[in-house]
């Protein structure tokens, strides 16, 4: 499918920095002759991996975690960016190990997403991971995080809880579901 | 079921800001006594709404629109901000006009998502909307968006598509296909 040619860059420039994070004005100019100025948001680059652990076959495992950007609790699945030299199904492990204290024998790839593309670059790959087997590595969490296991019998209470609201929580549960129906 | 007390706020500190975004530092203490900086982003707090227009039974419309944070163009569904005084329905039919030139008889709401909470705050309503009428609203888009009709029938063809990464839309369209299936 032919696609548009993508804008032209005419002039970068960042306009405000954190510690963490950095916005950066583009202005553009698109091949319709139209010019406008975006912001977007330059994070590590690094990528980050989610997975969906199961126990066994009817359960997955969830984690509680605080989120600052609500100021509540979350429920998801867990998480983490790529470390520099990583690759995905490494950092997959890794987060695993530190997150829920487990590794895993047989870890598959469902997918990669974007979030919000419109500003932000970053892609998440998103994992399944079965054949679960203790090992704990110690992480960067403040505070242990809180361990639910979900049967999948009851997706739809999962869908309902009002702290299970992360898109890409939701598209790696559905995925997966999708994938188990084939 | 119990969640944790939420960490207590010792300060908070916006330490960038751009004409669009703030980002914020927040120190914070833990139940358990550790103390942590987290930042996080600011946004316009006005929430925001995604549209899974339904053409017919069978088919659904997407767009394929420049995502700056890529630089490369996505395909994905009519989204947009709320806008002051709007109810999420509102904007979702403002929208659907602007963006694909139709509203809606019957739109249904599919549930609310995040977008890496740990960072924002922001929510987006996501609805599937049904019986489409013609009529067209001028929007803000620099140029005119491409429309794309897609079979049902095809979904795992959508999911493979390079461009269909955005995980709200992974997420929309599979809450989507789920809720037909009951």
């Amino acid at each position: 499918m032919a696609s548009r040619q993508v804008p032209k860059v005419l002039k970068r420039e960042v306009v405000a920095q954190s510690r963490l994070l950095r916005i950066e004005a583009v202005d553009l100019k698109f091949s319709n002759g139209e010019q406008r100025q975006f912001e977007r948001m330059q994070g590590s680059g690094r990528g980050a991996v989610m997975v969906v652990p199961f126990v066994d076959d009817q359960h997955i495992m969830l984690i509680r975690e605080y989120a600052a950007g609500l100021h509540d609790y979350q429920l998801g699945f867990p998480k983490g960016l790529i470390d520099p030299g990583e690759t995905p199904e490494q950092a997959a492990q890794r987060e695993l190990k530190e997150e829920i204290g487990f590794g895993c024998e047989e870890l598959n790839r469902l997918a990669e997403v974007t979030m919000a593309p419109q500003f932000f670059s970053a892609k998440m790959t998103l994992f399944t991971a079965r054949s679960l087997y203790p090992e704990q590595l110690a992480g960067d969490e403040p505070e242990p995080l809180e361990q639910i296991v979900w049967s999948l019998d009851n997706v739809d209470e999962l869908l309902a809880q009002p702290d299970f609201t992360e898109a890409r929580s939701v598209a790696a549960l559905l995925m997966t579901l999708r994938q188990l129906k084939k």
